[in-house]
């Protein structure tokens, strides 16, 4: 196999930049992915710049995959050259533990193997991501790209999606549920279209009265701002869940309230400890709500949730990107400055090939 | 009627002393219980000492009641003269919400009337509890005393007891499930009887090695000592379900990581904000992971619960006392000093009557 030329952040401070590396020889099981598109997510910002302590460089970042079938080892069966294939934030898992038997991939009691940033599971070497023309992973962690999902824009569906769907359906969200999701950015946005996907009533929870416009474009039925006291207790008791995208530490206390009894407030993003305003445990008690944590999804339900947006015409909302745009891009991300999310067109790495 | 003999607080500060009250004119659905037996719950001595705020005296407490049915309304069915009934945290709701509606007026929407320290829905008459000679309740929210059951320590069943068997029904637990207690007081003995009396294995978490000997004689299969940190570590990953029943703020992480996957921390204290260490949301996002709340129990649940510990012959561990030796039981409770609950023979209030 020829070297792979790749885009990869060199330290915590450098920029992301032209990398090259050797591929693993295709074991029997693999299956080698020409990419085509790779989405931009903000896990990503976070771990070329060190946020999380632990990151090793080069470090080739993204785990939002599509592209062709280029190669297959000889004992695949599912994949043959040319398929539409995508790859997510996981290429291998125990396969032992209860949440690999059940799969639930994402939750393996001997830690999943990520897609970057990450050491293979059999040979211990450097894996790298989706910045790059080509992935080669192990068959059980591919995903099928149905032939109704636009392959452009799909890309997001392999993180902000599935990271919005586990959720959705392992609480059951269906046609009765009255859903909320907080903040509107790349997973508030895939929120809100997969549940109303299912047939959900849904509200966006946002602090700012901007965003009502572009919620209701979305998709949402109504918009509640935060920040709106009155509103807000107007609303008690109204969700069956909460999806809460919010990627900081914040106060989760006046969204309880929001919950019928037996609710759940679903928290996605990594924001550590609650710790600015203490969680008050009162409204828990007195209507036997929850506080659920929630991260990505296993490979059933992502297929799934690929097989459900080809159906249902679901798509991200996506902004295309050359690959050497994505030190500006990220500085728009940070800023929140993307509807809703960057997808890299892969093609244009070739350029660094040259 | 005659005036009823009691015992109340006369204010924060005061100690408990006689007291005596008209009670309210027997409506056709009221059903008036002579009272045997009275447990002696820490909300009592919360309520009488004013420690949440808001207590109106003279107030008298007790909201563990066991009685004969001495009276009944006309338009009564399920109770006649004679029949052995309880009374539990709750005599009253607004029967209209989707709670009253699922058999759980302890989550009223529309505030559940409490035993005592409230005022009564229909006429706003104070509310007196259970260290009394009688209570007049709405047939609806008095329950049947299974002859099967011991009258004598049936009493702390009506809180301690539902309030543990709630969540464990619930969440479903059965013979595959693997529970943990937290904390080992009124409400935690009776968590290890009930989950053992619906076959699941049990352990108790308890930071004093002290509680081994007794949590084991309780019915416990396990003991986890929590300031054990190698003994924490290897069990993680263990339980279904954790019962806490810490009354106060407390350190609930090292908690979580004992859960299984899509395991629930079930807070059944009134500990307020989570504050002297906050909760980390890392354990809840890597496995799916819930901290949830759960208050008191429904009547219909109540009811189940009775005839449960009738069928399965389990009865709190009580120590009985005389009203009079109530103050100095409210000192003994604060020092953890009971095993496991107070329980006051009313008839020591035939004293006071002279």
């Amino acid at each position: 196999m020829t070297t792979v030329f790749a885009y990869a952040a060199p330290s915590a401070s450098g920029e992301l930049g032209p990398f090259s590396y050797e591929p693993r020889n295709l074991r029997n099981d693999d299956v080698e992915i020409k990419i085509l598109y790779c989405g931009v997510c903000h896990t990503d910002l976070h771990k070329c710049r060190n946020h999380w302590g632990g990151s090793q460089y080069p470090l080739v970042p993204g785990h939002e995959i599509v592209g062709k079938v280029a190669r297959v080892g000889t004992s695949v069966t599912k994949y043959k050259l040319g398929d539409v294939a995508a790859v997510g934030c996981l290429v291998d898992s125990c396969g032992n533990c209860r949440s690999c038997k059940d799969g639930l991939e994402n939750y393996c009691e001997n830690a999943p193997t990520l897609t970057y940033d990450a050491d293979d599971r059999k040979d211990g070497k450097r894996l790298y991501g989706g910045y790059s023309e080509s992935i080669t992973v192990r068959e059980s962690f591919v995903l099928r790209v149905p032939s109704g999902l636009d392959v452009k824009s799909a890309a997001p569906l392999l993180c902000a999606g599935i990271t919005m769907w586990s959720p959705l359906r392992n609480w059951k969200v269906n046609s009765k549920s009255k859903v909320a999701v907080a903040g509107l950015g790349g997973l508030g946005h895939m929120g809100i279209k997969l549940a109303k996907g299912l047939g959900a009533h849904v509200t966006l929870l946002s602090r700012s009265p901007g965003k009502a416009t572009d919620g209701r474009r979305l998709g949402a039925d109504d918009v509640l701002i935060t920040t709106d006291e009155a509103a807000v207790a107007r609303a008690s008791n109204r969700f069956d869940i909460i999806l809460d995208t919010v990627p900081y530490d914040h106060d989760v206390n006046p969204y309880l309230s929001l919950l019928r009894r037996d609710g759940n407030l679903v928290l996605l993003g990594l924001i550590g400890n609650i710790q600015a305003t203490p969680l008050n445990t009162g409204p828990m008690l007195s209507a036997r709500r929850s506080v659920s944590g929630s991260g990505i999804g296993g490979i059933q339900e992502t297929q799934e949730l690929l097989d459900f947006c080809a159906a249902k015409k679901i798509l991200p909302d996506v902004e295309m990107i050359a690959i050497q745009e994505i030190n500006d891009a990220y500085e728009r991300l940070i800023k929140g400055d993307v509807k809703y999310r960057f997808v890299i067109d892969i093609e244009s790495l070739s350029k660094v090939r040259g």
